[in-house]
Parts: C-alpha cells; structure tokens; sequence
C-alpha cells in the first residue's frame, strides 16, 4: 500500500495512492486508513512530505562503498537533523549563499508507525509504517569546519521525503537509484547496508523513544555529487517511485 | 510574566503564573492569553515543560569558564537536541545503563515565540517569547567517542526545562545557578557568555528557521557535575525561579 500526504482544494489529507489516483482517507496515516470516496487523479493534487515528523535521524557512514578508505563503524553512527529542514516532492533544495559545495545524499527512509523504545531486531518491522525516498542534503564545509551538523544536514530545505510511503517493502533488499539532471550518480542496494535497517533502528531505539511520523535516513551509497543552481536530482526506490526536487540558488 | 503549562485534573492547560496561583489561560502561549477565570494554587497543579518544542537548538563551548584551556569558537557552535528528550520540572533524568558518566549542565534557555528567519540581532527580542531554565544532561562517554552527540545530549530526559517562562528577563544578564544536592555547583551570568544570546539565535536562524515553541539553550559555565541516582540537581535563574529534577538509574 502506498500512504501520501497530498494537497488538494487548499485543504491537507492522507491519501492512499492506487492506480495513479489518491483515494483520500479520514484522520493520519497512523489509524484505520478509513477512505472518505473522495477521489483525485494525482495530476490534481499536490504530493507533500508524507508525514510531518517530530524526530529525524540519520545514519552517517553505513554503506562501504562511502565509507571508503576509512574504517567501518563498529556500531550504527546517527545524527539528528531538524525538522524545519523537510521538504516534500517538487520543492527545491536551495543552496545557502555561505555553504560553500552542497551534496545529494540519497538514502532510503524507514517511517516509524508506532511508540517504541528498547527494540530488538525482531520487533522492528511491527513498528515500520514503510519506507519513502529521501535526500539528505549536506553541505560539505559546514559539515568540515563545524563543532556539530547542525546545519551542514539541517539547513532549510536539506532533508527531501516523498513521494509517498510504500508499507511493503522488504528492508533487507530495497534497490536506491540516484540521478543528477537524468545521469545515474547512485545505486545501491540496502542489503549492502554495514548496519541493517533493523539494527539501526533497534540501536536508535536503545536510547530514545521513537514516535509516529519519526524517520530514519539509513545511510547514503558511493560518492555523492555536488549541486549547483538548475540541477534536478532524483531518488528513487524499485517498487515505489521517484522524490524529484529541483535544485536552486538562495536569493 | 510567568507562562506555564500545567496539567489540572487530568487536563493540559497554558497557565500565568502570578502570586503562586495558576490562572488558566484559553488556547496555547503564542497567542492573546486570554484569562479563562479558572484559577488554582500551584500546590494543586503539576507544571510540565512549558512548552512542546519543535525543534532544541543548544550551543556548544560558550562560556571561557567552561572551554577552559581550549581556543574559544569564533562562531556559535550549535547542535541539535531530540524533542523525545524532554522532561519537566519535578521528572526524573533517567541515567541510561550503559552510558557511563553522565554530568548536569545547567543553562539559560530561550523560548521563540514568533516564526523567524535570517534575523539581525536587533530583531531577536521581538522573536522570544522569553526565558527558562535547562538542564542539557550530557553523557560523557557518549559525547566523546560517538561520531555525533545524538545519543550523548538526546537520551530520554536529557532536555529538563521549566518551571516556566519568564517574559521580564533581559537577555544580557540573566543570572544563573545550579545546585546539586543544595550545593553550588555552576554559577554565571549570560552578561559572560562569549556569543551572546541574541547573537546565537541570530546565527542559528541564518541557517533554519526557527518556530514558536522551538528553544534555544545558550551554553554550560564552568565545571559540570557527574549524577548519581538519588541526587537532586537544581538550575534556577534569578528572578524567574528553580527547576528541580530527581535523578534516577534506568531500570
């Protein structure tokens, strides 16, 4: 099942997407998914971010294919990003004047569905609504030459989600496809993962609650490539879709 | 003034303090504080975090009692706290099992009132609300050996605040102390701050936009005290008040 957030007549609605039409629903993508009948093709409405989240984590240094020359993580290493930074399908990533060079990070998403806190492995696909596309913007600099990421990862407009949340897929082999302006820039699978996503979750969850509409970045593949003003960079995931977000410069 | 959030007969209620009574208030503390008549003694209410944050911003090394022999930023040093972390006056900071040595840090924190964005420091009065007290609980071991300070300054109950907002306080001296256990531990005002508290909300907004609600806890003076379970640690402002918060070993 795919679970959006979407914009229609001025009004904000979860959406369950069938058949290139979203099919709206009573109430969040967290209860019954009770479906009103009223029903848009999606060229009428407008994709949101699918959830607005009240915590955003994210996994640094978890495919070996980024990580490179430098030493495994013994354990998964998240950060956490602001939720002011979300963006949904189609808003632009804008570059801060003083960055400096601003990345595409493309990672697959899990969103969490129930409260949890001190998971096992085991437990955590029962606490997975599904999973979306995400870009975790990162300005390198910033990223360099600060204590903390407080805003190398947070800045305004850094964190794309969308387009919508797909409840089945299988967190061991979910296939991430990146391109910058239509070339192939990243591809990986997330059975490729140092971490899993289940381990992720598990290890996040031993030291914070998890709540509904929380999102997990689980890491980003290979090497990311650098942005510039007019850029259009694509995340997608095989069985779910594309999150596209044009790239600009800030005014 | 004195804004509170207290909870009275099982309900959540914005509340002015004033002459140790709570006087219940329609609608949350951004708004017209509107009187509903209801009054009660604060012996009868429970004062919560008096707000819901979005977003915790904390700064990093920002008093030369605490950076010590370290060169002091020449910038603010932000991170991110996790909303998930908060806890009011009176709740337990919960000392995680395997997280080592674990210190209090006794801050000035700022509550925004107003949606703000690449403010001038001019401009940052009008955008807060006012001030609290904080306790930045901060696990040592954590903070020194992960990549990020996510678990280190965001476990469960590492973010207390409270017991209310005072809207009277000016910025550039505000009087702070931190006891533990009745002993003084922490003692500065923010007229010492090496980034003042306009200036770093000033910084963080040139990154992120900052929302009401959203806080900003302004640094850590001098040595920090390592908890203990049984211990009682107190971070009070001059001419605002004390937030009290028991310390407990996670079970």
């Amino acid at each position: 099942m795919r679970i959006a957030r979407v914009r229609v007549d001025g009004r904000v609605s979860t959406a369950i997407v069938r058949a290139r039409r979203a099919h709206l629903v009573r109430g969040g993508p967290f209860g019954r998914l009770e479906e009103s009948g009223e029903v848009y093709r999606l060229s009428q409405v407008q994709l949101l971010a699918p959830v607005r989240p009240g915590k955003i984590v994210a996994i640094g240094l978890n495919y070996h294919s980024h990580v490179g020359d430098r030493p495994a993580p013994v354990r998964p290493e998240p950060f956490l990003k602001a939720s002011t930074s979300l963006i949904g399908p189609g808003d632009a990533i804008v570059l801060p004047q003083d960055a400096g060079r601003v990345d595409e990070e493309g990672e697959v998403v899990a969103v969490i569905g129930r409260r949890a806190r001190n998971l096992r492995e085991t437990d955590v696909d029962a606490c997975v609504l599904g999973y979306t596309c995400g870009n975790d913007v990162s300005a390198r600099d910033w990223q360099r030459n600060d204590m903390q990421w407080w805003r190398a990862k947070s800045a305004d407009t850094f964190t794309a989600v969308g387009p919508w949340i797909e409840t089945a897929l299988n967190p061991e082999r979910i296939d991430l496809r990146v391109t910058l302006n239509g070339a192939l820039v990243q591809e990986a699978s997330t059975a490729q993962l140092i971490h899993s996503v289940r381990a992720c979750i598990a290890f996040i969850s031993s030291a914070m609650t998890l709540e509904p509409g929380d999102l997990v970045f689980t890491g980003t593949p290979g090497a990311t490539s650098q942005l510039a003003p007019g850029d259009r960079v694509s995340v997608s995931i095989a069985g779910l879709g594309e999150l596209t977000n044009p790239v600009e410069a800030a005014r």
